[in-house]
């Protein structure tokens, strides 16, 4: 198997794992068929749909909609299939591989960030960071829940040093292209398996002091 | 009256609904005069706006603003007759005219993107579904209000069912727009008003069970 | 200094008053160091990229990132020195500042509009506000707090009167350009000054009766 098929069959996982573990995290909420598919669709694909539009570049879906299809038919899965996917040691895996899905969009977007020379060297990483997360956030202020920009986990950070990682790497092996965007995304996935695994959470002294506790 | 013509003052009659049901949503929740007009304006041309900048087109209103004129106008209007408006009879006309509007918009949304060959054969179903949703998913979340995904009410439905049956129509007879575009927005107004006039939620099978309450 | 230079280095301080009012205003929250990055950086910047998104042109800080650097240090400078800018002197200060930057950015977000020429004329107006506002919106959003729109504060009003005197100005005196941007930005900043200082509301009849309250 070639990088970029590789590279291709690890986002279409990454895609089901977004999809599915959106809806378990809404599932609670008396959401119908309809809402379900809008959400799930929504985080898979609304990060990387953020940031083609910032970008000014096609939409990535608009030529090949095999990530909603995969998107869409995932969602309904985990709508009809509730109870196998919260099984804790299912529930488990599908949380591993949706860190796996932040690693892996968030370096690819960040690369095809770095590959459009934008606003380097800060457009990769914010880019990068806003293809992993914007979806998930898109999806918890339309369901009005608290946003993962308000939760203390350790979910984004592993993105945002990756893709720092990343156009540090990409500057000193521009013709390696295909390592470093392995390498990052190990680097990145390892340490959100590392946060998930230990449960880390954002060192006191680098929190504001909450005086305020959200309705949720 | 031309097709074209007939299209457009269905389309006003549309924004001056969307607007107005957009007014009398909010109103109970103490939002001041630019509120009301800032509101009002983006849960009729929001929708579409989302779709432009998707579509990587000129938005919209950009080169004809009576669409804004017309919302700015009907949200003052609200505001100022809210008592009017309010009168069951006149509000149940309003919301069947929103119905309209609903199924008015979607039904041009998946059309335009049919004509600009955008992500055949979803992607007119996906932009026909945001012309009609998304101006009024944008102002919950301005407000805080529970937005429409959240809610088991059959409106988003009938145009997703009918940009579903645009696609297959234009499939088969691609020389008859303007019947295909009657047809589907009669199609999907239809089921809208039938869901109103017998109050149809999702069935209890299709939605998940709630655990958690909005605070609304 | 030419006008440019001026408006320039206005520009930086209004951005780092956005960003450090947006720290202080979550702080109560507890936020962590990334949250606070990112909400302090989407505070300074959301307006104008949704801005350039709608007008179609590149993000404005894609070619130039001093902007994103500067919202993004005085982010973690506001979340480091808390104590020093929640002091009242220095807070009422950042209050003002944070007026002159709504102006500052609401002015200039309307001049690139009317040079662009775009949906003259209430483009210019309502692309002025969105420079100015947007990115709070979409903070308090993603944040869970009531939003901008639902407050009876003055706050976008003087952006949007000084939106609306800089094209009355424009088509009378297009040769000056310089002096319309000055004169419309002093206008909004006193009326916005004016506010903050006496502490001024909607009058009641301008808003609709609350019969719900906002959780916060």
């Amino acid at each position: 198997m070639t990088l970029d098929s590789i590279n291709f069959w690890l986002a279409i996982i990454a895609t089901v794992a977004f999809a599915v573990t959106a809806v378990l995290a809404i599932a609670d909420r008396g959401v119908d068929i309809f809402g379900v598919l809008v959400l799930g669709v929504i985080t898979a694909v609304g990060g990387g749909t953020v940031r083609d539009i910032i970008l000014d570049v096609p939409i990535f879906w608009a030529n090949d909609l095999v990530f909603v299809r995969v998107a869409a038919f995932a969602s309904l899965l985990a709508f009809l299939a509730r109870k196998f996917f919260t099984q804790p040691q299912i529930f488990a895996l599908m949380i591993y591989l949706d860190g796996l899905g932040a690693a892996l969009f968030g370096m690819n977007g960040a690369l095809k960030t770095w590959e459009l020379d934008f606003a380097w060297p800060l457009g990769p990483v914010i880019l990068g960071v806003i293809t992993a997360i914007g979806g998930g956030i898109i999806r918890d202020v339309m369901v009005g829940r608290k946003t993962l920009i308000m939760s203390t986990e350790v979910y984004a950070i592993p993105v945002l040093l990756g893709s720092v990682l990343m156009i540090a790497l990409m500057h000193f092996f521009p013709d390696h292209k295909g390592a470093v965007l392995v390498f990052c995304t190990l680097f990145s996935f390892s340490m959100r398996a590392a946060a998930i695994h230990w449960d880390w959470q954002m060192p006191a002294v680098l929190v504001t002091k909450s005086r305020k506790s959200w309705s949720d």
